[in-house]
């Protein structure tokens, strides 16, 4: 075990949370009692809220990982004989076609380089040239390399051609803003464990009441029937099945949090003040950024690996680790890389003093080529 | 919000924790962190021995609430062309069908009256009347009624035929022994916030390991694919998908606490003495079981509601969660009933108190004809 002060989590999710988050925990609730089924209610309002979707929307929360609700929104909104259009810019986009594969809903990828983001000529490209286009699934941060998706015009290029747009938001959700009175959004999918800032266990999808209506017999799935949880919570006030209750108190606890902090704006301006404050840290080391600051979400930020023989991840890793920080690999193949968080209950200082063990680390694992091996576009 | 001391929790999961279990979620996890990947390892070796299994099974952990690993033992283990053998007498035999309904998996229902469990002559007459059957699947405590079907005898019937055996195990695992070394078992499927006294969140299936390795591509469901979770955590140490990090935590904690206590036999030991002492002060009072002893399950006990026209159980249920435990409803169609649990981190003190708390209801209710309306068979 470690002692002393527990590692601050640079990882998007788990993150850290506060201590009144998990403080919430420590207490069992009773799945079929009304206090509990009062913050359930209370979770799915706030959640609508978030997108500006109160007068539209509805949220249905699903046990399990964000991956476990981001299938059961594609099994349940996209019809059977849909046809998805995926622009693929990163892991998330292909773990959405990889979904697609099981469900056997059609689909087709529209493949961009990691660096680069979808355009709404692109979108209206590829409805025009595949008409059987249904729906566009789109990943509004990309967390493999943290960047950001321009949701709002992609929004309005499905708005324009009738097409139906399901959003992956988890990295996203309460700390950029997506509004789905704006440009219309058939659901947003967010978990527990991300920018609300909860500990990981449970998923929702916000759908348009009005889509999910229609969506009865359309899940491949009786645990992830979204249609069904959701007729069910709205009969008895329930989970279908045995709720994650600690992690649902905690998830509660931390959307208070949430909302006292300002909501979205104000968690978005603390994510970019830890990103800025981040990356103007990495560089002064000599550290480059996978992303051009256009394209950085303010979520998790790639760097590139040092290009010195003496560094190698796991070592690093261990290091930093050692002084209290938890950093994440990186997830592209072609280049080697690193990330670090910016999300969770942690502010500016904690980022200087990661670039300080950062440093540190490099000076004890003799570093000094701090420039990537092949260098970036 | 109530003040003082928490309920206790009478309901056959959530049930009541042990202090030092929610403590241990008063920490964020990374989930690619070594330490973290130990606990998981840790808990899934244990797991296998409870059913006595670590030669031939091996644990898959699995992210949601216990009907996601029901579904997805069912999807992954049952091929395709397989055809299911549902003996059923109660509400999660019936969930089963469901599930298999579904993921459009052949299945034949062997009806039974709530109180009746199978037979093996039972199952050897159905696997007589249709050879197609390759698997069968059965629920080893219903917790629906709280009857106890006899796993060992319908094991052996099955090992007769070389039939698949898959049991849903929730309420039992860890209370009543389930032994894979003496009857062939492909699966046992279970959850953290059970009888081993976790919170919930993640469930799992201890599967044959000779018959898990022939899985490959069964699954309908990427996020539910078992084999697919299974040999991505043998290259890795690590979850696919985010796991519930506070919960696994919390249940590393309580995995340790239930091999401290003496394990399945202590543990069936403790619930058995609640069990009894429940039953003696309830029948004290007038109150009936819906079942016969011999086939009462320690977990949880139905109780006919009483049948003075002054008892209604939302008013019943309220009086006595003022007075500190949360009773749980009946899940019976045919008859007006009541649940109470015998299980979580709770002795017979607990019941004994309960059983003070519903005669003391009773007085404040006026309600004193305890005899159910319509009598039992
Ligand atoms: C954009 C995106 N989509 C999906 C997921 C999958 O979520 P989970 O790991 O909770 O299944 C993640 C996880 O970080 C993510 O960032
Ligand atoms: C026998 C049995 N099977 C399945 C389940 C379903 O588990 P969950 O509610 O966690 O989905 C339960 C829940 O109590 C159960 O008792």
């Amino acid at each position: 075990m470690i002692k002393g002060n527990d590692p601050i989590l640079l990882t998007p999710g788990p993150l850290t949370t506060s201590l009144e988050t998990k403080q919430a925990m420590l207490r069992d609730w009773g799945s079929w009692d009304v206090t509990f089924n009062r913050m359930t209610a209370s979770i799915c309002a706030d959640l609508v809220e978030v997108i500006h979707g109160g007068a539209t929307h509805v949220t249905v929360p699903l046990q399990g990982s964000g991956t476990f609700s981001v299938e059961a929104a594609l099994s349940n909104l996209v019809p059977r004989d849909g046809k998805v259009l995926v622009p693929q810019n990163g892991a998330y986009c292909q773990r959405i076609l990889k979904i697609l594969k099981y469900l056997g809903r059609a689909h087709v990828a529209l493949d961009l380089p990691e660096d680069r983001y979808p355009t709404a000529a692109m979108i209206e490209e590829a409805f025009a040239k595949d008409p059987a286009i249904t729906h566009v699934a789109q990943v509004h941060c990309e967390t493999g390399t943290g960047i950001l998706n321009p949701l709002a015009e992609i929004g309005a290029a499905c708005a324009r051609h009738g097409k139906g747009l399901i959003v992956d938001a988890m990295s996203s959700f309460g700390a950029i803003d997506i509004d789905a009175s704006a440009y219309p959004i058939d659901a947003v999918i967010a978990a527990s464990g991300k920018c609300i800032e909860g500990p990981p266990g449970m998923g929702f999808v916000i759908a348009r009441k009005a889509v999910l209506e229609k969506c009865q017999g359309n899940s491949h799935s009786l645990a992830m029937d979204l249609y069904d949880q959701w007729t069910y919570m709205q009969k008895t006030t329930q989970w279908r099945f045995t709720p994650p209750t600690h992690v649902v108190a905690a998830f509660h606890s931390a959307l208070g949090q949430f909302k006292a902090e300002g909501g979205t704006p104000a968690r978005g301006a603390r994510y970019r003040k830890n990103c800025d404050t981040l990356i103007a840290g990495m560089q002064a080391l000599g550290f480059r950024t996978f992303l051009t600051p256009e394209v950085q979400a303010p979520v998790i930020v790639t760097f590139h690996a040092p290009g010195d023989p003496n560094y190698n991840f796991k070592d690093f890793y261990e290091r930093v680790k050692s002084r209290g920080y938890i950093l994440y690999p990186g997830k592209l193949t072609q280049v080697e890389t690193f990330r670090v968080g910016c999300i969770g209950a942690i502010d500016s200082n904690e980022m200087r003093n990661v670039v300080s063990a950062v440093a540190e680390t490099l000076k004890e694992m003799n570093v000094t080529k701090i420039a990537p091996l092949r260098a970036a576009a």
